[in-house]
């Protein structure tokens, strides 16, 4: 297929890979254009402008936050005056319940159609064509676009037809890993306190109860306090655990795991983590419990 | 080999049945001897008293909580005073830190062995042979022991010498589950309130990134409603996680999500829920959020 | 003075009563006129626009959120087009620490005075002159506009020049009276759960420990189970409650109670206690512990 | 009155001196005997052994907590061997709920009788008769000995007869003073890091609406660091909130803030302060946003 992608950083330039290994045609577009000159070798066309990126069957959009969205689909040249009536916006990044329902508004008022697409997975996933994805939005237009899905993804959930549903299981998601992170960050500490050896123990549970890719990879890097490879930074972790309250705020949904949540990610922050990976969550209560940080192998 | 076996519960019962099954000579005892009896046909000797099961080559002992052992084992015609001098008494119950340690002293004044060694499954993978065992002891004996915990178990970790460890291992275990099942509480009743497809997207969670028996059971059994077929009790895994607290606290360990999750347990007990699985913490979230029990399809 | 008052919810119209009763001229406003009106009666004149109260030497305003001041101020024909060159704004509302800089910003730019003077005390007290009211601002300014709050108040503490630190001390202060109500709930469902007579125990701790208005007017309220006569509506406490989460977010500050008391609001608005008084949080752990809710006497 | 005094802590040596100069005769007992020699300049006479100080119209026990009641009133020579049948023990120990229904029931088969009577106030309100003291037993005995009461307090509640119901108001109090260290915690750290002047806004605080000892005593202690004169130690604080947790759990209580200032105490005692009076509970907050503890003036 014929897509723009804008939004370049390792998640985008990860997703653009996959679809051009895929054989499909993209032109990319970046803020700071090294990012899509980067892709030339890769085959990709560099986009002058958020216009250019939108000339194709769709447009897809792997930003931060809420705040780069609205600036890239809202301001000026952006995708929503920029795109054809008709024209197709997938939206991947993860934001807010209530910016995709204000996407949904906005591009059906400018008869276009806008799907939302969160994706699961870290930058090597995305290279890989491993992600998991979930979508929502009119079902032709889904269907249509399934090879774009089949390029970056190994397993698509499509949720329905009102788009934020998607970016409500997205978010849903990432409030289940982050608590694994502050589970397993309690639980390590208090193991290493009572004499117990964290790396046997994690080893143990993540071959048994818990043998699944998110303990082991994270249980890994809190075991061995490796959070200097950033895969997904702290302050976007906090980021969508903020979407997640708010969100559930509004359907009235108390969530006092989130707020644990809440309270750690702003613990680490004010330790001065901010530029780690989210991980680091799983250190805080080690530091309280008055641990030094694991040593690397 | 020939041992003892003392307590038979849905677990005692299922650890006896894997261990005839595996050619052992099991002598039971049970406070109420109709449980006793009803192993006679899978070949196991009914004991008359405590001392009669702890004539083998070891007696084990897989009861309900801190009370039960130091009953079976502190009391009067008990375990301590019934075993010779190098007798092994290997515990399987999920008790204190506390008492583990005492468990330790008392049998090494009395110049007997002790093995802590903790089990993870439900009732089922007792049965089967199925459980994930933890073992801390003498190592040698843990050694001459191996092919109890192979009829048993799929998996053993030998955590080290001291027997308490073993019990840290298994109490974190627990904790890790009940986070689970609080956390998917709280993350199921965000989808549902949002309008989300609960069973679509655990299916999809739990076939990516939670690809494994605990969020897919648990979480099955709370997108259903199903608590009633009760493998743990609540009041046992309100046992456990206080068990936890208790730990923690010796060690100085804060672990905040441990407190959320005494509040729900407590809170479940408070609306009546004792006689259910502990899955219903799964439920509290719900309830809090206004939201109606599940129905079993 | 020549003031005039935009919003006459029951703290506007208390105040603008105290106002009138000390001798100052003061033109309301009002975007439902009849409460204007009703002012009348009092010595108010009444503003036919938001422009009709911004002649005088300043104007205040009191309303119910950030929304709603930036609808009067920001908007078309609001106060900051209305003012005069060198005219001043004091706001009176309970705003964000966020948005009262923002007003320091534009109303600066303009040529404006803002002074930062939220109010504590309920409806009752605005009316008798009795709220204890913090001032932010130019120290010159605060101090030539003295006579409004010896009219409305009968404490004025001056934190400063930058106006949202008088929001910070606010939001502080609503904070801790949140704080109250949820210490006193789970306070007396434990004493009434243990057979304790809780309106005896009120009142020996409210004749020591806590001999202060907050704990005895808002214990008495659980105790007796009134919640109906609104002196500040749950969702408002609510609103507070989320500004001091994002100031305090912004600062890096962890607040654990905050977080309880999150949950809290989120399932008493889930129980559908919308319009019932804040002090309804003192009654949330008593239904979470089984109770019924206490009979008035 | 003639009454024995076994306990002499620096409550129970205020309590001694009160009764002394109320003119009560007071044979005092300790266990390191130093400091029952020091109150013989106020006129008490010194016991050499328990029994000694059980010979009078009523035994009163101040003690440190569970265990040290335990093993002077159950040990051997303890009070309810060297009490007469008919004989009076009253406790002024902060205890736990279930200790004391275990000592109506044996001082009730020992034909004793027993009055639980916790005690508020710091060491310096015990020595100026200005403690708050609530009482629960039988209404006779403690109308009979009011004068003891007159002696230490200046504010007597009554609770009823089954003496547990005053442990319960104690601890309720205790875990309200707790929150109060804790919020007052959250406050200050969120006032300090926005850039408001902690000192001016706890003045103004607690000169309205927390116009009140507890607020303004201990918040003036967090506002100026002042941590290390103790008038009650930090694991004292943490034994009174478990004996809440472990009272409100058996009620089925749930008590989210209990949660919370469980795992400050945990974190406060990780990081050393175990010499600390109980309100360094308030700088906790302060060190996870980052803050230096605050400088004495």
């Amino acid at each position: 297929m014929d897509v723009g992608l804008i939004g370049l950083g390792r998640m985008g330039t990860g997703i653009a890979k996959s679809l051009l290994r895929a054989g499909h045609r993209v032109t990319v577009y970046n803020r700071t254009r090294e990012r899509a000159e980067a892709l030339r070798k890769d085959g990709a066309t560099v986009a002058a402008s958020i216009a250019d990126a939108c000339r194709g069957e769709a447009v897809l959009t792997m930003l931060a936050d809420d705040t780069a969205v609205e600036g890239v689909v809202f301001g000026e040249g952006g995708v929503l005056k920029s795109l054809a009536r008709g024209g197709v916006h997938i939206s991947l990044s993860t934001i807010s319940v209530e910016l995709s329902d204000r996407l949904a508004a906005e591009h059906s008022r400018a008869g276009q159609e806008y799907i939302a697409s969160p994706v699961f997975g870290r930058p090597e996933a995305a290279e890989q064509g491993k992600l998991a994805v979930v979508a929502a939005g009119p079902k032709a237009t889904i269907e249509r676009f399934k090879p774009l899905w089949d390029a970056i993804g190994q397993k698509l959930l499509v949720i329905g037809e009102q788009q934020s549903k998607a970016n409500v299981v997205k978010l849903t998601g990432n409030f289940l890993i982050a608590t694994v992170l502050e589970s397993l960050g309690e639980a390590l500490a208090f193991a290493r306190k009572s004499g117990v050896d964290a790396a046997a123990m994690l080893d143990f549970l993540t071959s048994t109860l818990f043998n699944t890719p998110v303990y082991k990879t994270y249980g890994g890097l809190i075991v061995e306090g490796k959070y200097d490879h950033v895969g997904f930074a702290l302050p976007l972790g906090f980021k969508d655990l903020r979407l997640v309250q708010q969100a559930a705020d509004a359907q009235k949904v108390p969530m006092p795991i989130a707020s644990v949540l809440h309270d750690r990610f702003v613990t680490a922050l004010a330790r001065g983590h901010e530029r780690r990976d989210w991980s680091i969550l799983g250190q805080v209560a080690a530091e309280d419990a008055g641990l030094a940080r694991a040593q690397s192998a």
